[in-house]
């Protein structure tokens, strides 16, 4: 299927990567593809600038995030929390439509150093803020609670026996990405926690996610929830 | 050994039952023994008024916090969120002096109905609050990710296969309670995430705890780090 994924870095590469070897038809969107495959170094936590990536990836296309938005039959925001509003609004609503958003961003705030707190929390949350400025687009909250490596593939830490999440406001929409969580990664425990507001908790999670990559000494982990 | 808890509710209840019945000298605190003792109705999420769970527990004592803190080795706050600063102010300083706090209490704002909201969060915590009102006790956060059935009886689901955390600046204590969590109640992953400003993601784990509690529909479950 053809697959948008909003994002150059370390999560729209893993996801990209992960989906075209899968054979999808995937594109990557970005502010603007020529700066991106110019860029020398790289951004955030991208291990290698995107052009390398994209030399063994020949395959994903890189176009505009609203070419990007245009293109998937599904859209994926990979970005970071400070560029997800840039992101979505650089898709557009036109582009989005009503097109299922898998919301895989956190609202992390880095500027006082590691470990980052939430510039948005408790009453809101990022996801809530992006489906109320993009109504008519379904939003769907997941993902965004374990590490690159492990989104794509669950199966590297205890064989895949843990736990994902979804959130959000259309049930059909909810159901599909579950559909997709398990077939495109073998996700095999998604719990679907209601409403978009549920991405508080989603996100809330970030904070003890940060510190226990700080106490084990690695981001390979993830939460199951015991039952 | 001796152990005072602060709080009456199922909290304090639960571990008071399961501390006694491992044959410790348990004491619990409460603001006004006698009104306790006289009050009809169950506070909180207590299943019945106290003086009934009393006439089932009666090797537990019931006194006020200051004698509470006074009479144990170590000390438990199991009260709730909105209740934690008037109970360890009633422990008061001189009676805690020195002695480990184990702090249980998350601040869950109800006002709103459920889910709850938390009244402090991502730049502060409870837990920190605690510590810098009375900073020579030596307290540690743990204890408050999961429901009281579980704090006493991890095997009560998934044969106890899942994680407790601890946080706090003292690493003698921290050590201490490992120690205690495993001897008192059978928990074997204890994770150690650092100082007490760590507990901001053990308390921000709350908000997905409780959406949980709701789309699982019970509370009988836990977080389990997979790694």
């Amino acid at each position: 299927m053809k697959i948008g994924i909003l994002g150059t870095g370390i999560v729209g590469q893993t996801l990209a990567g992960a989906l075209a070897a899968k054979g999808h038809d995937v594109m990557i969107g970005t502010r603007d593809p020529q700066a991106t495959m110019q860029r020398e170094s790289a951004s955030g936590a991208s291990r290698a600038p995107f052009r390398d990536w994209h030399k063994n990836n020949p395959a994903v296309k890189l176009r505009t995030f609203a070419e990007t938005a245009r293109f998937g039959e599904a859209v994926i925001n990979a970005t970071s929390g400070s560029g997800a509003h840039g992101a979505v609004e650089g898709a557009g609503a036109e582009a989005l439509g009503h097109k299922i958003l898998l919301d895989l961003s956190n609202p992390l705030d880095f500027s006082k150093g590691f470990p980052p707190t939430l510039t948005v929390s408790n009453t809101d949350s990022l996801a809530e803020q992006l489906q109320r400025a993009f109504p008519r687009v379904r939003l769907v909250k997941t993902l965004n609670t374990t590490t690159a490596a492990l989104m794509v593939n669950p199966a590297a830490v205890g064989d895949g026996d843990h736990t994902m999440f979804v959130a959000g406001n259309d049930a059909e929409a909810k159901a599909q990405v579950k559909g997709w969580l398990g077939e495109w990664f073998g996700w095999r425990d998604v719990i679907d926690l209601g409403d978009v507001t549920n991405a508080r908790g989603m996100e809330m999670l970030l904070p003890i996610w940060t510190r226990l990559y700080g106490a084990l000494g690695s981001p390979m982990f993830n939460f199951k929830i015991v039952r």
